[in-house]
């Protein structure tokens, strides 16, 4: 999307031809900077410290960590301690497994001198199957918005959504805010409500800049305020990414996702989950207490990043000496909270059901009766 | 409670028997500060600037910001204005009204000489019942913690609360802290999780410092994450304060209490409120959509103000430049998701009903049938 009027993606390679530049997202809304990855250890670091973030984005990044590694080694030992590390960056996200293990899958039957070119054009065959898959998203998702439209006159269609799933988070596009990007471009008026996404801010930081950048009319509130909102009318639906759903249909998501749902499910106010089929976990049914949660340094919940008054990047202290910290970084929102899951393919129930009529070749083999 | 161990209370009168002292919790945790309230001005701008805050602590320092005035001028018109001026510092807390009322009722008999005496004599007296009906709130909410006990063994048992409804919201004891202090006290080990609570961060300032001064465990998480706590079984029950209860039980409180509510219920965690009568308003029976809520400069929500490296409080923004913010400072929990309410008289189940057999002289006329 736009950054400074200008079409933009998230990662992209260098004039060089070979290394692979981002955008630094632990310095926004403060700072624009790109920054150059040129090793393994680059990539990983860029994952780990979240300098990208975002499950489609994190897989895209993961692949040109393959790839920058091919260069030094492209041996099979290294091939395999590569994806041990990029897999160890973040624990919960499952299309960083499937992009590594998509990567492997191509680069292991070749010969170690094929590795290297093989892994940059599968690299960047990954980041736009992304932005078409998010194009996608947005198309089927758009008629979500069109109809509330319908409903509203010509009030503002008010969408919430939690964390960020916006072009930042991915390629281009965005998962949940692809739809409200293609009904802003289509003249659609259209409002978003943006948690601001506590620990790490993700929605004050990185959606409200992204949004602003794009010119799409945006509010924030603190996360406590979403429930309030609902019960006033004030939210026509709910739109959020995932980092992993599960084939029942459980949606694991940036932590708080879950309170949101449950409002949404108490004010009768549709709750919409955004993703490419890549973030389906076909191997698991329930989240709760299945999939695995990430808990991060108490540093993020202990203290807060924002900009001084000379526009400098600034850590403040929360919490008195001494205070405990859990940060957790996840929830999981049970199938039952979530009206559909809008995919590249189309809007499907959040039942195993729904997902292999749009996603057939992961049927399970079923046991024939009678 | 204890503040660098010794016993003490939020307000008093100074050492020159009329000036008022109070902590300025604007300041914690970081720094312990005396402020001396001497007019009616510095009264009303200590409860609209939140120097003092919690639904009985804005009752009590508004008595006294009458009593202040009284020094100055004692007329029926004075007396008149005070109130106004007092009234209109904090629109939702309902027993800021009651204290003024019962403050106008005692003084606007008596002739304007006696006023002054008989304000400061009043003020007084509403803080000693604050401190006699906080500790029966904590005698009557004991045994839920005691009970919770019986079920963990030698486990804390670990009560997530919200903001802060603990002895700095009112003159001693608390309100949802009491029943947690009275069984720290009493050696039943108990837990608490604490809500970070953005906006004004009550919860990561005031509770966590309150609660580390007293030696109760407690741990800090973001308003996002007590859903997923109880999810994993690790809330054994919520107790929280309110601001204004209906008749009918419905619950006004810090934005996001009804979000806990919510995944409380889904969860089948007990929800607990624990409030004084003081602060039912017999007069309303709904909440929602009937309450005013505060809305509170964007600035809180734009920024956040902690504690720099060198222990000095610093603001950092959180928002990109232009970005637009809503900041709503209550909501409303329904009856249907509150458990009981745990009063100076005892537990009620939060309807009309049950709030009446405990205060049977609120009871409505009711029409004869038959």
């Amino acid at each position: 999307m736009k950054v400074e009027g200008r079409p933009t993606r998230t990662i992209w390679l260098d004039d060089d031809g070979w290394s692979v530049g981002i955008l630094d997202q632990t310095k926004l809304p403060f700072r624009l900077e790109r920054i150059s990855l040129k090793t393994l250890e680059d990539a990983a670091r860029a994952i780990a410290d979240m300098e990208v973030r975002g499950a489609p984005l994190i897989g895209v990044t993961a692949a040109y960590g393959v790839a920058l590694a091919m260069r030094t080694d492209a041996s099979d030992p290294a091939l395999k301690e590569v994806l041990r590390v990029l897999l160890a960056t973040r624990p919960t996200a499952v299309n960083l497994r499937w992009a590594l293990e998509d990567m492997a899958a191509r680069l292991e039957p070749l010969a170690p001198g094929e590795r290297m070119a093989a892994a940059y054009a599968r690299a960047a065959a990954i980041a736009d199957e992304d932005v078409a898959q998010n194009e996608a998203i947005g198309r089927h998702g758009l008629p979500l918005i069109e109809a509330a439209r319908q409903r509203k006159g010509a009030a503002p269609v008010n969408v919430l959504t939690h964390c960020n799933a916006g072009w930042l988070a991915t390629v281009d596009w965005g998962t949940a805010l692809a739809p409200i990007y293609m009904a802003h471009d289509a003249g659609i008026p259209v409002h978003v409500w943006v948690d601001e996404t506590r620990p790490r801010n993700q929605g004050a930081g990185l959606t409200a800049w992204e949004l602003g950048q794009h010119g799409v009319p945006y509010t924030v509130i603190v996360d406590n305020a979403g429930g309030h909102l609902m019960q006033q009318g004030e939210v026509d639906l709910c739109i959020v990414g995932t980092d992993r759903t599960t084939g029942g249909g459980d949606v694991c998501n940036k932590i708080g996702t879950y309170l949101k749902a449950l409002a949404a499910f108490d004010n009768g106010v549709p709750f919409y989950v955004a993703l490419p089929g890549t973030t389906i976990d076909w191997r698991m049914e329930e989240g709760v207490g299945h999939i695995p949660i990430e808990e991060r340094d108490a540093a993020e919940v202990a203290t807060v990043t924002g900009s001084n008054p000379k526009g400098e990047p600034a850590t403040v202290r929360l919490l008195p000496e001494g205070g405990r910290v859990k940060n957790v970084a996840f929830d999981v929102t049970p199938a039952r909270l979530v009206t559909g899951l809008i995919t590249e393919r189309g809007i499907a129930k959040p039942s195993r059901v729904g997902l292999e009529a749009l996603y057939p070749e992961h049927r399970a083999p079923r046991e024939k009766t009678g």
